[in-house]
């Protein structure tokens, strides 16, 4: 089966064009990953995902170990075969998950010790572990399973841990080369909070080991934009210019507009998801949320020049309606447009390198797109 | 725009195989109708909809004229617009919801007062305003309001609130051809509970009155199937055989089997697609019920040689996992399949029919549909 690689086609200032190219198929950059937690993107289709341009889904190895674990998964012939999709699948480690999802957990050198939040009942997480669900899910962009250190935290409890999320990474790295096949890849998370010479150590031990990938860590957990957008200042010119660069868990449309500037390839984020289930649709001109009672009567689609049937071919008096009767389509709809938004917004910026324009677009951007119009912030 | 007819094109016994044309298009009949409540049939999109071969969707009077309300939908040019659905629409007269639904009503002469079970507004409903609301939500076959009395009755309440049914159902007439358009089409509702004579009466008095087709109201309200079947045996047999015959929310497939059987023509009921939101699938052997623990690891898809693709393309337990992991997905997916298999079942009726092989047909369905099969009785 064909090897994972990159090949970059554009750069524009510090950001990148390129192409993926996985046994599933490819994955054009800067890409848009929409989160499928528990084998399903939430109240979606994945007919209807793949019309939004998305080439690349995100499954949660935390949930889908515990229900309807691994091993059935791979009894079915891996997690593409037993959801319904044909693309290419990345997998998180399960760290996170644990991290924010358990009550009772306990954590040593070994991995992490945890219950289950469905049933209670006890787990061990370890870098090998989580390396062997994931092949046992036949994920084909496996991440190593690091520390996901709280934000704000001492400079030196942040470099602790993220000694021990490299130490992780060799571990996951001699697990993978044992159990994955050659098509897959393994990404290695860089961590080191806010701290630039951290962040520094962490790449230079992390490109020693080895990775098809590299994911920036520990990044939309209370920081800030700016702080965010400062640890990419100083991280991303040090990551490996051929591998692709992952910004995990992030973000918001203005997040990612930052973060391809300064050289991200892949995003992920239950933004658009999750907003669509609570009625915020997310615009070229910002978020609003359609159970505001000023849409009861608005005759128009949420953008008449979408080729998304969600975002041309409903009123958004329909979708308040929905929102108010507390429909499933209501959910549906929102989550479809969101994230043929989100996808609009990547092909834009990718048309936006090719064309050597990137600073012209990002400004037009910043200039339309009101973070606050509609209210109600969510992520 | 072309007027409501019904062409019968063959009969075999009572059954009969017709063909309704409106100016939305055509229904061929015997034919079941998915309920539409609030603008939507439920965790469904229109598009899957028509896939599974609905011809015609149900909306619920009351329902609408309390939200987004009839005048809403009216200046948005009608229900088929606001919802996305551009065949026939059948419209209840919101009596049954008013009377099912709500805490607090009045019965008069002049129709029923009622608070919303919404906000506690009150309103009134009366023939005339049911015609009126319903001519709003542009509704290509409407229903006279009528008394929808409780099981048991004693005969005479029996008859005094049929004789009311049939005075509301003169009002109702004299109000769409008032309000509404040439293309459009009234039902009357013959009521008289289990009482024969009191069924013949109502056929009487409705024929005199003169309607586009009958409606069989009163039932399904826990007289049993044997109960129901002998009043349509009483019944049928009276109706306008150049009308069509609607057996109004039923049922279970050998309810409507049996109605068929008798001359039945048209179908709705909440079933498929409740059932679906429950984990429950019905299927040519019976019904199931997908939250089992013994589908855990049933690679098999519900149906394999379906045309629907929530029938055909996922495994029970892929759909036995969505049901434990209480996702959206879920519900669309197994009442996309519920409607597919009612569907189905009507087309395979309609065969049988033309074939003149009803009988035949009719007994190796129930010869192989075990209505207890996988517990859990709905409806």
């Amino acid at each position: 089966m064909t090897p994972f690689t990159l090949e970059l086609t554009h750069t524009d200032g510090a950001a990148r064009r390129g192409r993926i190219t996985t046994s599933r198929g490819p994955i054009d950059t800067p890409a848009f990953m929409p989160v499928g937690t528990a084998g399903t993107v939430k109240a979606m289709q994945f007919r209807d995902v793949k019309q939004t341009g998305a080439q690349v889904v995100l499954g949660n190895t935390y949930h889908l170990m515990l229900r309807p674990t691994a091993e059935r998964v791979d009894r079915f012939g891996g997690l593409h075969r037993f959801m319904g999709w044909d693309g290419p699948i990345l997998t998180d480690s399960g760290g996170f998950q644990v991290m924010s999802l358990t009550d009772i957990r306990k954590l040593t050198e070994e991995g992490v010790e945890f219950a289950s939040h469905i049933d209670g009942s006890r787990h061990m997480l370890t870098p090998e572990r989580s390396i062997e669900v994931q092949c046992l899910l036949h994920s084909d962009i496996q991440m190593q399973l690091d520390e996901c250190p709280p934000f704000p935290i001492e400079e030196a409890a942040s470099r602790e841990s993220m000694e021990m999320s490299v130490r992780w990474a060799k571990r996951s790295k001699a697990a993978f080369e044992r159990m994955a096949g050659g098509h897959q890849a393994l990404f290695g998370i860089v961590q080191g909070s806010v701290f630039p010479d951290q962040r520094a150590a962490s790449v230079r031990a992390l490109t020693d080991i080895g990775f098809h990938g590299y994911s920036v860590g520990g990044l939309a957990v209370g920081e800030g934009r700016e702080a965010m957008l400062r640890v990419l200042d100083a991280t991303c010119p040090l990551l490996p210019e051929d591998k692709p660069h992952y910004l995990m868990g992030v973000g918001k449309p203005l997040d990612i507009l930052g973060a391809v500037e300064r050289g991200i390839d892949m995003f992920d984020c239950v933004l658009p998801t999750r907003a669509g289930r609570h009625g915020q649709a997310w615009t070229w001109d910002g978020p609003i949320n359609l159970k505001n009672a000023r849409f009861a009567d608005d005759e128009a689609p949420l953008d008449a020049t979408s080729d998304c049937p969600a975002s041309r071919d409903y009123s958004k008096a329909y979708l308040h309606h929905l929102f108010r009767a507390g429909e499933y389509l209501a959910a549906t709809l929102l989550t479809w447009h969101n994230l043929a938004f989100y996808q609009a917004l990547m092909r834009a910026m990718r048309d936006a390198i090719e064309a050597g324009a990137f600073a012209e677009f990002a400004a037009a951007f910043r200039a339309r797109h009101q973070e606050r119009a509609g209210g109600q912030g969510a992520g």
